[in-house]
């Protein structure tokens, strides 16, 4: 320790104090030895950038350090490292370059700037030579993006399935554990302080959309953005959705998935989507239980990995940017900088009407003689195989659920269309996709 | 790709022809492209060394680059990574030190070795300025090292625990779900393939401490050796005490546990040990099933992570030992080396008397009056308090199940002894370590 003291300090300026700014910050400070050890310099905070001098905080920072002046922190010569956790668009984004340009290196927990602009940044990154490290902007203090960038770089990831949203979970964890319905399990999580006054971010799948993206590039070695993201929320979930699940031996979570598949044209391509689905109760991302999360990799070699834990909080995410910021820091001890961004591969994004999938749906019918015959024909003649069909009776009418084998969305949707005009279908009330199965 | 295909490739030779050293074969030939894109430049294989040039292998390997002459493949100076996948201790010590003197970069599984006498590797890598990397010597393709080393490096890590061994797990799962005894469980991993014909490594905890030694060196930067790693096997689990275990809602599992502890000094200690163990069914390590590994890590600011996959295999194993492989070219491309040995903070081993955990004792006794009251006053007088007890009456004899709070392994041991010693005591049938709650 003695050694990483006597070597000139590395400065660190850290943008934004809020839940995560300020565990940064204590950390910092209680595993400075640590840190120094581990660097092999000591890390010195010069300047911590808020909004308001004298808005409350989590922890003490000396007065001295902080600044409202974001900008004047990040162009200072003597900051060596940069640590964005204001989070959104802008001011972040001209933060984040001015630093690169200003020579320092920059660790970000942003995943909305990532997913809107990577490739800015990244650009950018390049450009001075300053590394730009992202673990914390998906799924907390999980380990997921190192792992993918550098202990899968010799294999050959094919599929990523992602519980990347807390507050998603815990809402389908209690619909599946009260038998709540939808909204009355959003009130228990805003009471509980696991979602927002304002759910819409986390709810819809914007927040887990901006994951799947980041995951997708890191995966597939391709550019893919929030935009490419297919996406669908968890705000028509029903509680019988999450009853015919578990009758079905699954459970409902809300994915982000990153699948390479084959287009139109035989390329390979990269399929990105969000949305509810129902899973095996034996897979191992059903049992990801309250506001965890937990992102599963299939690739060629290694078979199927799952990496789990608090996907979000202060100090959780805190350890992801205080890990990255000890590779960081080694990194410009050296002279170098680590891996940069990784898109060789070029992969166009598939279009979502030809991802293929399994689905349930569920069909008020009149309940007569036909009707099966007749639904079941539509499926036939859009392609869609049935693997199981159920016919419940209640009195006039009836339910039909069917499970059918893997086809396209486009085939699918089509179905569904063609099943609403059908005189004898009442009402389509439910089509969840059906993922976890193993190929 | 055409940059990194004008670039001289990397020379690599591969030690060892076995599972994983023809899977890593393989993969070097389908992946060629890919790789050469991720490390900037393309890996030219020069060489395989094996034990016999006409043994059955399950990779064709170009007869040309096979040899016996493993120590003069090690010696050639135009060889810039190795990979050693022989396993043992020697030659491959021998073969891994001569490859770091002539400047080779080194990726090993080999467990044994970096448990027997890491350190020398170690130092012989920071001579060198060579790295070793070994992310495949633990959980096979579960990236667990990397994270520990570095997106954790900005943490503190206080406990690890991990289900290492995929034999084991297997057979103990076996036991839980059919009710099997050890022997019959061990004959059917040995007639799938699970099990070796010799198992001893495997169940008696050989492969487990290991594992836990390399864990615990990473997890708190300190040397731990296999010698170090207390060890108990799974030979002696029966049916009762997974049944037991069952019933009070737990599984058994064998575990390798690091953790940081204070000894009686009151310093930081390392504590690791391996040995069977209940935890509650509703721990994430509880549902790894069959052969599966996963690694359980607990750390101040990130709370609970698991890592699971396949713990074994030729290709899970050559997807980590690729992962390394890629990661140490790029060093080698920008002519330096990643993180080496962290040992800085030095810790001493836990002595296993002062280990503190919780314990399950199920006693046969006689069934009569005060009987329950002398056990008792035997768990009291050596400080071991009790959390539970289960008395269960069969005609002239009793069964007590007693599961107490913590105590150190020296305090229950002496009550066992004790135990043994009274004449309403017929036999301590089990004493069992009870695992995975969190403080």
């Amino acid at each position: 320790m003695s050694d990483a003291e006597s070597v000139r300090p590395l400065r660190v300026a850290v943008l934004g104090c809020g839940s995560v700014g300020s565990q940064v910050v204590r950390l910092l400070d209680e595993q400075s030895d640590d840190l120094a050890a581990r660097i092999g310099a000591p890390l010195e905070l010069v300047g911590v950038a808020v909004r308001r001098l004298d808005a409350p905080r989590e922890v003490e920072v000396p007065a001295g350090l902080l600044t409202t002046d974001a900008q004047g922190l990040v162009a200072r010569d003597d900051v060596d490292l940069v640590v964005e956790v204001i989070g959104g668009i802008e001011p972040a984004r001209g933060l984040i370059l001015s630093a690169l340009e200003h020579g320092a290196a920059v660790v970000t927990a942003n995943k909305a700037l990532l997913a809107a602009d990577g490739p800015t940044l990244f650009d950018a990154a390049a450009q001075a030579g300053r590394d730009l490290f992202y673990e914390a902007s998906v799924a907390g203090a999980i380990p997921i993006l190192r792992p993918l960038r550098e202990s899968l770089a010799g294999d050959r990831v094919t599929r990523v399935l992602g519980i990347v949203n807390g507050t998603t979970n815990f809402i389908l964890d209690r619909m599946d554990t009260s038998g709540a319905g939808f909204a009355e399990a959003l009130e228990e999580a805003q009471d509980l302080g696991y979602a927002e006054a304002d759910p819409t971010a986390d709810v819809e799948g914007f927040d887990a959309a901006a994951k799947a993206a980041i995951l997708a590039s890191l995966a597939f070695h391709s550019r893919v953005t929030a935009d490419d993201v297919h996406r669908e929320g968890i705000s028509e979930v029903t509680a019988a959705d999450v009853q015919s699940a578990r009758e079905m031996g699954s459970v409902v979570k809300l994915l982000a998935i990153a699948e390479l598949r084959r287009n139109a044209d035989g390329d390979e391509a990269v399929a990105v989507r969000v949305h509810p689905a129902m899973i095996p109760a034996s897979h191992p991302l059903a049992s990801v239980r309250e506001a965890y999360n937990a992102v599963f990799v299939e690739s060629r070699a290694a078979g199927q990995l799952m990496f789990y834990g608090p996907g979000a909080g202060g100090a959780p995410t805190a350890s992801a940017v205080l890990g990255d910021l000890v590779t960081v820091a080694r990194n410009r001890l050296s002279g170098r900088s680590g891996p940069g961004e990784s898109a060789y591969a070029d992969r166009p994004v598939l279009p979502m009407g030809e991802t293929v999938t399994r689905y349930h749906v569920a069909i008020d019918v009149d309940d007569r003689a036909g009707v099966l015959a007749a639904v079941a024909t539509s499926f036939a003649d859009h392609g869609v195989s049935i693997q199981t069909v159920k016919q419940e009776g209640r009195g006039a009418d009836a339910q039909l659920v069917v499970v059918s084998h893997t086809a396209t969305d486009a085939q699918l949707a089509a179905t569904v269309e063609q099943l609403r005009t059908m005189d004898a279908v009442r009402e389509v009330t439910s089509v969840m996709r059906v993922e976890g199965d193993t190929e």
